[in-house]
């Protein structure tokens, strides 16, 4: 029988619980999202003792279902102001399965500040201990072996960097990958700084004696698996050997240049001369002909089959970071019209020891070249402004306080922020949906809400022109399905593979149904999703937001992008649909 | 003929247009608004292309009517994101209205960021001419001078410091008083970071062949004019050798402190050891016993007669600062745990210097001083971190951007702000129907909105309990009160007069009948002040404000406040039931 764990930071209890009846059917994000409702007042200071943050792995975690290993992260959130999930890849969510633990509950506020405590939770229970000093105030590179030899190199490790310490705004959460690195996030909408304000720096699983979790029909999980599993192995993007496994996420670069849909220089253009310097093709290029440790192809997470992380070597082959994410080397690559994977390694590498959201602190520094306190495409100044965020100075301070601030700190009216929150690599002046999505998402700017890109560029699910103003329906058929995929504990990057083939749909709802012992149909999915996008959306009203937080920064409407010198020019009418069919 | 002058500083043309019918009878707040409301797109960026900033005299500014020489900004607000409305003493504008100027808007932006111009205004039109390079980035005690060297010591001066050339959240406008000191402000809202975002430095005016406003009933206005007179008079509170003219506002330092409503240690207590220290009575003495020029009895604008404004002496008599207000003094006082007159008045000096707003910066420093940034008590570091603004640091970018950024920015849950404006000088939790006000005001936490203290504390229109928590209607009525008065011209502080003295009341509606050939009797005063307010909280609707933008701080909730250990407890329906009784 799983078990809620709860944990109180005001006087430092733990407690296991049964997991009430309204949740039984719920995981990742549908869960998350159900809790913060449930247990958070909308209008709660996000890091104040009211807030709570919450922690639960996916429907299918555990299970053995290929590619399903995601933690969701949830939350009010310190960026946006509205409900938070953020998940992660990592090994975290399937130890935490094993050991029957559906979700952690992380509540109250310790009295003294700057204190902070090591969760650890077994198949034996579960306990809080004061964090080393070692591990506090310190890069995750040096701190994630020393909390992995204290605790075992088994060990799942959910932990906050420096970032979350200091309670920013951009700070995430990281979780080891399968060698252990703090390199898969729960990286969007400042999680990290709420797991901080509670004064907790990290959550450390011992699956030990831990198992498989339940499945109520195991016929219908086995179909289900096979039917995803195929269909993942069929599919061109995720196949082995297809695009995300031989170039990881970054084949979207040249792709997305050539769509003139890839926001360089601060979203003043949507094509980077030196988009294919940053491209995956020249990532698995630099890989392979440096040779040592330096792969595409890489596993996040355990049970994945898609394996499109990498990782990416300096020129002597030695580890410089895993892994280049496509919106890691766009964010600091196109966006701040950089054109070396050297530095972007660097900074993502940097992102990662300090515990920030890479999307959230490309943007960022993207603004402060806009306000001209560093030229476009200078990476050294790129690298010392991360380190700011890091040393914690005044100014670091600005820039941990995410992209939204920083414009407001230094009157830049060109932010692309959507609800505060950062937006991610692709333009919605050049391709609608997207920005549709970016909009009307609970979420803030966020294309792994909706990520209508499948349809618009890569022709999934049939091919949509990018320019097509009228995707309000699109865009909520995605962000239904999307929080549905979030709930199931499958990384976003299957919904390639079951838009295009059926069977592989009907293998998500099959491989629930085993677990659950439900009785879903596809029909079911967009339902299931679509509860979940209302709940948060009655939060977010709750906490003050209208349809006047469902737009896209103003500017983008009166200002042209090139090469296609288009604005957002999708009315107000169709983003309000989205919501309101 | 009165005009409105149009000013484009995208392509710096100038153009007098004549008032529109629905403008006729509107002045002062009334006026900005109106504008702001018909032409400023609810969900443009403040500091973007589609804002404008608006100034306006009162109805009566220029009438010779008494203590109405108030001059109205409007905008919308970087601060808050909603519409700002802030007004000012200073000589400028009898200046405008005694060149028939009813209202200056200013509208579009330069491409250029970081060149300023000059708006130039006189009985014969108005040119835009570059600024003189030293008049930018200088403190305005060094500039105006040279302002008013090269167009006349004669001159009214509306110009931002660098506070505002920086597009910081906390900058206000400076006016020059009749001594020509840039000591008078609208100074709240970030009113200067928006005239900064247009690329203007200053507004000089030169009323030279200039002339009383026309009156269209002289009877009335006659009539009108000695009952409003003879109220300012007669009053305690506001006659000659009264509260405000022997000991200014800091008169309220002791007594808001007895009451236990005095914000000290950003909002930890409300009580101040050190009260008396920065009192009234204290000023008053002090001015005395230094000489030389300190004196209270000041007057601020022209045709005051309550005269409640000082010069505040250093130890050998000459000037430290003008003036030393109640709420400048209790922000860097009290809120900073600040216990000398000669500390908060270098502190108010400063912020004249740089142009911000002092309530604000006050309010800042309390934030900083909570995160630890510096000890509450330590004027010396206060006085350093007011530097940091004014030389533009990124420490000092934060500073400027206001107390909920500074809060954001260093992860303070105890921010004293509603709509994201810093609270004045009065507890919300000691005195609840100023909490009401702070909560529900169009303008963000704002005293002048809506003065309750006057019942709460003084007794005027009768005594009322401070810590009744039903005065939604007292609140309401009030506010709208107070929006005819700031549409007036008159200063807020006739308030006291005129609601204990009925015939003072009686006398502002005929002064303005007077002018205006109206036939407004004292019931239209609530209903004009409350069509304002109903246009400025439509405009903020548009701007996605919600009723959860009407609310206290959470940490006033469940925080009890010394020495009465109250939260503040009124309840979220009667907050709502001020705009929909």
């Amino acid at each position: 029988m799983s078990k809620i764990l709860r944990v109180n930071m005001s006087d430092l209890t733990v407690k296991l619980e049964a997991v009430p009846d309204k949740y039984k059917f719920l995981g990742g994000r549908g869960l998350t999202s159900a809790i913060i409702c449930d247990e958070v007042p909308p209008t709660c200071h996000p890091l104040g003792p009211n807030n709570k943050i919450t922690f639960a792995p996916g429907i299918l975690t555990g299970s053995g279902a290929p590619t399903a290993g995601r933690l969701s992260v949830g939350c009010k959130s310190p960026l946006t102001g509205g409900i938070k999930e953020a998940n992660s890849g990592g090994v975290a969510a399937d130890k935490l399965a094993r050991i029957g633990i559906k979700a952690i509950i992380v509540e109250g506020q310790p009295k003294e500040k700057g204190k902070f405590q090591v969760l650890k939770v077994s198949k034996d229970g579960a306990e809080l201990t004061p964090a080393a000093a070692e591990w506090v105030g310190k890069g995750l590179y040096e701190t994630y072996p020393k909390m992995l030899k204290k605790f075992g190199e088994k060990t799942g490790i959910i932990s906050i960097g420096v970032a979350g310490e200091m309670l920013m705004a951009m700070s995430g959460i990281a979780v080891n990958d399968p060698e252990n690195r703090p390199s898969r996030y729960a990286g969007r909408g400042g999680v990290g700084a709420v797991m901080g304000s509670k004064g907790l720096k990290a959550i450390v699983i011992d699956d030990a004696g831990g198992s498989s979790i339940p499945v109520a029909n195991k016929e219908a999980f086995d179909s289900g698996r096979k039917k995803m599993t195929d269909a993942l192995k069929q599919h061109d993007v995720t196949k082995p050997g297809g695009g995300l496994n031989t170039y990881g996420t970054a084949v979207c670069i040249n792709v997305i240049n050539e769509a003139g849909a890839l926001p360089t220089r601060n979203f003043r253009e949507g094509r980077f001369e030196g988009a294919a310097k940053i491209s995956g093709e020249t990532l698995n290029e630099t890989c392979k002909k440096r040779g040592g440790v330096g792969m595409t192809g890489h596993r996040c997470s355990p049970g994945c089959i898609i394996q499109c992380s990498n990782v990416y070597p300096k020129e002597d082959g030695t580890e410089l970071v895993s892994c280049q994410e496509y919106e890691s080397l766009w964010s600091f690559g196109a966006n701040c019209g950089i054109d070396s994977l050297d530095v972007t390694g660097e900074l993502i590498r940097l992102c990662n020891d300090y515990g920030v959201d890479t999307i959230e602190a490309g943007a960022t520094i993207g603004v402060c070249m806009e306000a001209g306190l560093a030229k476009f495409g200078d990476g050294k100044k790129a690298i010392e402004l991360i380190h700011e965020i890091g040393k914690g100075t005044p100014f670091g301070h600005i820039l941990g306080g995410g992209t939204a601030l920083t414009a407001d700190i230094f009157g830049v009216v060109r932010c692309p922020t959507v609800k505060r929150q950062a937006m991610p690599a692709y333009e919605p002046r050049a391709i609608k949906g997207i920005g549709i999505t970016y909009a009307t998402s609970t979420m803030g700017a966020d294309h792994t809400a909706g990520y209508t890109i499948a349809p618009e560029i890569f022709g999934v699910s049939g091919k949509v022109d990018q320019f097509i103003v009228e995707k309000a329906d699109m865009s909520r058929s995605f962000q239904y399905v999307t929080a549905f995929l979030d709930a199931s504990g499958h990384c976003l990057f299957v919904s390639f593979a079951i838009l295009d083939i059926p069977s592989g749909l009907e293998g998500m709802a099959e491989e629930c149904n085993g677990v659950l012992g439900t009785n879903w149909t596809v029909d079911d999915i967009g339902r299931i999703g679509g509860d979940i996008i209302k709940m948060e959306r009655a939060f977010n009203e709750g906490a003050g937001f209208t349809k006047v937080d469902d737009r896209i920064p103003e500017f983008m409407k009166y200002e042209k992008l090139p090469p296609h010198n288009v604005v957002f020019d999708v009315s107000d009418k169709e983003l309000d649909k989205v919501h309101n069919p």
